[in-house]
């Protein structure tokens, strides 16, 4: 830090991303990539724009807006696009959370941090003792709702008459509806935009698109307030989705099929990784994300964590009240939860042995 | 606007990019792209990474900033790496603007979109009436100092030895100097990093490195400077520089003879157009950019900005105080630039034949 930096900013704790060692090849369940390609397309239509790249992208991304809008069954002024997910929740706390941000406790690490940055008040509103989202609590007076659904780190998701409740409680607030991990068997709020004014559903091809390293987010929501964000775009960087994501945007966007193909096989993967870990006497919160949360008896959430990683397998532990327990393990290829599920038994034996 | 927005945030005037207009097919000599297509090894660079977007970029852009620190014999501590240089020049003031940001009247002109966006007070200091930085105005007590330099529209530019001034005179202040065009004939103050814990250095891909369209800027700088950079981009978007950019910013570093003669085939052409300018009658301002600012008697610089897109060619005229009877060119290809005088000679006939 140097001695000029604001003060506002001098007690800032950034975000941790999952971490990503060089020391060697891990078997990585620690940030919930897609373990599986781009789509077919997506090369050729980034390869086709490399050529291009001495002129400016469209600022407006008008071709890729459409290709969402298209499929989201929206129009172009219903979508907005961005360079990843991330920056649009932190303008739209920017926007809209001027007088407070709700949100659970235990949720995406992120949500604090934005109200941190940006001195909104964080109200963080307990999840129930079994990790649910209770309605109610967010149907009382208070600032800008933002809900993860499906939740991270838990997997945990509201129908979407829930979220439904809450957008009707709180007409004069945005109620923000993550959806980053939706494809993997949560309901969307999208059906919903028509009708709530106060609705922005933000979504990413992160995840279900295969594209983690494009950084593509989009937040589909009626017009002013698309309108909002794109204020602040074009008051800080306005061609921040450059040519290539936008190309690569679009290619994934035609090839939804290999897509949502992938996530089904993620889904069967997830559902067969709970039963083998529950058979290994793990407590598996219900899931419909792409990763499981899951903790067992009589190993540390931490010990685990460590366990693994010395075996080569990276998944994510949060060292944070309630859940330091679980560790967040994303749902691989078959093989890479075949290697977990392997050095996971290996750990226990070895345990087991140890306490003989 | 929606009815929920912020109210900092409502009376906001965003930036208005450069036209793109899709009527037709224009000489486009208004956005200050290079005219020059992406170095000989980037595509096959993003193309590699295209079959691996599914996985995250590297959030700490190891690789990007240690060719970039090789390059302009630093560390790569001494470097921050951006999507695009708006994303730093905004970063910049949230971190340092706080007691007021100093810049001329006459510059980019997201300055004081940034300053207006964030609530920071923009000291607005005249150029001289030659249209040059009189350095001695900011040798005074003030806010930080933020100096485009090369400057634009003008193109015109301050010696090192003068911006060494201005740090001298400002050690509680951060003294950021805006390089975007410095590669086609500025002075880059890269060299007093390591005397001037003060200073922030601020570059880009986009013009003399042939990538506008792939967004990456980035700043160099003492490591808490730097630090302070990253604290704000680890608090929003840690991701920002996606995988294709990372890749295709280290090959074009790779082939850095190719970027400069590049550069110095545009600074030729600039030489050239300027020449052709000043015999039709033009006042054309000393550029050191690749572009030219000009004004002619007789002809208001709307008229000739209007007149010229008539004719299928793009220019930039800003209505702004002191320059509305400029235009700023873009240095496009020798051809490119016989589009443009060939178009302003049949208008200035078009006019005197009118006025016979």
């Amino acid at each position: 830090m140097s001695r000029v930096l604001d003060e506002k900013y001098q007690a800032l704790q950034a975000y941790t991303p999952g971490e990503q060692p060089q020391d060697m090849q891990y078997v990585k369940l620690n940030t919930n990539e897609n373990p599986y390609p781009p789509a077919p397309g997506v090369a050729e239509a980034v390869a086709a724009e490399a050529g291009r790249l001495h002129l400016y992208c469209d600022p407006q991304a008008a071709a890729l807006r459409d290709a969402i809008a298209g499929l989201y069954c929206v129009k172009r002024e219903n979508v907005y696009a961005a360079n990843g997910s991330d920056d649009i929740l932190y303008f739209a706390f920017m926007a809209f959370g001027g007088d407070g941000v709700r949100f659970p406790d235990i949720t995406y690490g992120f949500y604090q941090v934005f109200c941190d940055l940006l001195g909104a008040r964080a109200e963080r509103i307990p999840l129930k003792e079994d990790f649910t989202v209770d309605p109610a609590d967010y149907m009382v007076p208070g600032g800008m709702v933002v809900l993860a659904n499906p939740n991270a780190p838990t997997g945990m998701a509201l129908p979407r008459e829930s979220i439904e409740g809450i957008l009707r409680a709180n007409p004069d607030r945005v109620v923000l509806v993550d959806e980053a991990y939706v494809d993997f068997g949560g309901e969307s709020c999208v059906p919903l935009v028509e009708r709530y004014e106060n609705l922005l559903v933000v979504q990413t091809f992160s995840k279900s698109r295969n594209m983690a390293g494009a950084r593509l987010g989009f937040a589909i929501g009626q017009p002013p307030l698309i309108d909002d964000l794109n204020r602040i775009k074009f008051s800080t960087n306005p061609s921040d989705v450059n040519r290539m994501t936008q190309a690569a945007g679009i290619a994934a966007l035609r090839a939804n099929d290999y897509a949502m193909d992938n996530c089904r096989r993620i889904v069967e993967t997830r559902a067969q990784t709970a039963r083998r870990l529950s058979a290994l006497g793990f407590e598996v919160l219900p899931s419909r994300a792409n990763f499981l949360f899951a903790r067992r008896d009589q190993i540390g959430g931490g010990e685990l964590y460590r366990s693994l990683k010395a075996r080569g397998v990276l998944v994510r532990h949060f060292d944070a009240p309630r859940i330091s327990d679980f560790n967040r393990i994303t749902i691989g290829t078959p093989g890479q939860m075949d290697a977990l599920i392997d050095a996971i038994t290996a750990i226990l034996e070895e345990q087991s042995h140890a306490n003989r």
